[in-house]
């Protein structure tokens, strides 16, 4: 499917399912699929940090971008996450990418190596000029350790060489000083970069980035509540921000079930991905809550924690 | 001026304008100060990081509160910065702001001093017990390099140690699940901690903290501008999130100001500071533009480009 | 060839030629291992971060370990970097550089990802069960943002999942700690984890390593002077600390040729890989200077720069 | 005393005695003093971080160095920290600091405020014309959070704005990098700033920091064991670097002393300071092991293993 606008709406970091053996099991990835497009998100994000790529072999990413690509069915835009160290490596993946039939790309910066900001514009160029498809830069410091500034995102974007941002650094002051350089709210695509999506990856503020003018939101919670983002986002375009905020409010108490294993047992990424996963499972949409190794699992107790808040946000009935 | 309400409104951090010799300009910042309660702000901020009190001797304080107290004369509550390294230290700040009539204190975590969080809950209990004052916490990590977490900020609130938070945290999302859990947008002042304060210190997106519930906002810029941020704060409080935000981009191009020093060549405190003092000379507030030794000084060209931001702001009239 | 004694010595991290299409050239990687077997070095380690490895495609990888196996035909042993975000990703390379010959595998904590120190210490002990081959821990915090605890490693060295640790953490205290509780200088191999070796990535404080009791060092400036860190090697076993002062010291003048890249216009990355591969160009050791893609290269002003430091480190007749 | 010759030893950098009541408590303090001078070190650092003067008010800083200061008689120098987030409040320090008649000033660069090199370069040069002391830079990036680049040292110590680096950064590669540059080991006093003291603030790597060509140590750990200290350092300056280090490996063990505070319980800053104070009331030199607030206290598990530190160390007979 070809890009024909600016991405925008909901579009959700789809996550992994991985059977006990760690292998991708590609049938919950299809129901997963399938029931975030029939609550009506307007796109998918395949292979994002959500989605464990960091954790998978290439030939687990190709498999997870197969199945999401053939599930979606061209019924919405897939952008395929090509997250490696550097540019050599990356555009291996932007070409399997591009070969299974993503519609976008999302690259980060260089990591690992350290980069200067001239070498990771000259990064996205060279992965723009090599690919030819929409290039969506991905700013991620927690895992990257770099921040992309607003200078650079405007020089990308009105040279053509990005498509859009998905902004995951939890930094919205800088993400509105750009959103009011490419025009603000309702100069957005008139302004210098008329073409640019700007999507905001916070799962807690994405209310407010609809206010500020984002195109869109890439929730990893949407993986749990899709439709409650999708009304979310209906509010906002519809200027309804009361009934916009109390959704927001509500899924931001649904996100406490990223926290439930013990900061001092385990990683923060695999307390929030077992908690994604334990979610899916309890709502019976993935057949096990396995994350990648060497993430350790979520106790039982946590699980049962997970449970007692998709209760309270109406997810699930109480027990 | 007894605290009879929970802090709201608009609470500039007040510049403290220097004269050519280093010291306190206290007729520069009596003009400075009746020109925010001209425009209406709902209290003032004195000694905070963008009043320069990190570079300010204790003497040089003092003369600043007593100066934002007396020109203030009651008719707005008056919060007063405690900023120094550790407990005795801030106590000594704090006996001082009681006694020359501060309505509220603001202070950090320990710095300098690496502490726990535990250390920094007993930081805040031994403040609160030895003023009898209202305390707000300052959530500054730039400067203090640890964060607080929401789950202190609870603690101390509903055992009542807090009567506020003031975030600078830049960190919107934490931010939100922090008001969430006190009660949301809504149910804010009736939650578990009812007289708690919220006050966002980001100048660029007091639109999306009144959004979420912040009671106030505490933004630097509005030194410069105090009656736009008024302007969007009563537009927030009417539910007028088309206005809230259409004057909240205005704000956002104004803040280029804070950015006109070259990166390569001074600090980015330096030209910021050193942005809002050249804005409040061009504006006819301050007798003069010096910030505090060791900060080096805008150049005349980085003036002129803070003057083009306040005539395209509709601040200054084309030259 | 199997390692019949824990690593020691001086086991440089070689760098990867390149020729002008981003190529591996063979032809001067064989050169460059040539040239360091003949210096007497002790050891190779390929596919560091000196070899560029996060920058090389996984084909690329596999010819650059396959050169050095075959150019040092069993005369020392081989280690090859294992370098990728998290464990699945890392077996995959591991496996390879098993079936291509390598004698020791070198691996970080993941990255990217965010770990705790258990889920960590599980990834070691996966690829350790998983591989078979002697597993030396890679602490590099510049790259990984972790840095991996004293405690950790010696868990690790004392169950017998690594074989050693090779240290680019520049925190010389804590790995003192290490040495020590290893059993010091003098009982380091009768301590709690005798075959444990550990291995200095520091240029500059290599003396100062081996007078700590470290088995070797991992300097990526030995690919431009072997000889001069095997002369300082031989004069540590020898005892003759004023000797190896001295030739660190002229070690340490030769560094600045890292350096010579401006900071405003590349990364500090870039300009210390170009600054050893501009070196080895003058030295007529390999074809092309050139470094990985989005690295910028060096000017000719500071090529020039580099062979000045050359000369006067006696390795470069004056112009 | 007037310095007539670069600084050098053994500069232990004093611990702060407190009462039950957080008062300074002078008798211990000048026992400590008087221990520490019969130990033959060869100066004292008053009111460094190790002395908790970030934790003391101005007057129990006077109280401090007028203390140590009376106790030395002019026997060696006496260095007091002027420790302040910037240049006004430092100065205020200094002024008092040499009517209390201090040999020479440390201070570190500005923080809370962030600060650019070039003004950080200021703020040196003001303190200096200032005060007319000799200066000593306090690099110490785990308080201050920015790293004083060698560039800067160097270019402060060749315009003789600077008497001295005391170098609490951890990073002995760039250290060296400096030494190197000023002269290297045997070339340190007629290099391009002769009369530059370097001082290693490293308990663990004093043998190391020697070795390089450092003027001398200061080591928080001297206040347990200053006669262990001053034996690596004669060790040292005789060339027998096998004693050296086997005294350096005899305190690294000692200094285990300072991490008996558990992790989750209190930062690791009052871990090492109460096992320091612990330590010295163990040894009958202090009256009261109390740390400043808001540090939590150790347990008395904790204390009873740094009890068998200092057993094992041969500081106190078995129990």
């Amino acid at each position: 499917m070809a890009l024909t606008a600016p991405l925008h709406g909901v579009i959700p970091p789809v996550c992994t399912p991985l059977d006990p053996h760690g292998e991708v099991d590609t049938a919950s990835l299809t129901r997963l699929v399938c029931r975030l497009l029939d609550a009506g998100v307007h796109g998918l994000f395949a292979l994002g940090s959500t989605g464990e790529a960091a954790y998978l072999t290439n030939h687990q990413r190709a498999t997870v971008l197969e199945t999401v690509v053939t599930a979606t069915a061209g019924r919405v835009p897939v952008l395929a996450g090509v997250i490696d160290t550097t540019t050599a490596r990356v555009l291996e993946h932007a070409r399997t990418a591009v070969a299974l039939g993503a519609d976008a790309l999302v690259a980060t910066a260089p990591f690992y190596a350290r980069t200067h900001p001239r070498e990771i514009a000259a990064h996205f160029r060279h992965l723009r000029t090599a690919t030819g498809r929409p290039l969506i830069a991905y700013d991620i410091p927690v895992s990257v350790h770099s921040k992309l500034s607003p200078a650079l995102i405007r020089e990308l974007a009105e040279d053509g060489t990005l498509a859009g941002l998905k902004d995951s650094s939890g930094d919205d002051g800088t993400l509105r000083r750009l959103l009011v350089a490419l025009g603000g709210r309702t100069g957005r695509h008139t302004g210098p970069a008329p073409a640019f999506a700007v999507l905001s990856g916070s799962e807690l503020t994405a209310d407010a980035a609809l206010l500020a003018g984002a195109d869109g939101v890439v929730p990893g919670l949407g993986n749990i509540d899709p439709t409650g983002y999708v009304r979310l986002y209906d509010a906002a375009r519809a200027g309804d921000w009361p009934r916009a905020t109390a959704e927001q409010e509500r899924l931001v108490r649904l996100f406490d079930l990223t926290d439930t294993g013990p900061e001092d047992e385990m990683g923060r990424g695999s307390s929030a991905l077992g908690g994604f996963k334990a979610a899916l499972r309890l709502l019976g949409v993935i057949a096990c809550r396995d994350t990648a190794v060497p993430q350790l699992p979520l106790s039982e107790e946590s699980v049962a924690e997970v449970g007692r808040r998709l209760t309270e946000a109406g997810l699930l009935p109480a027990p």
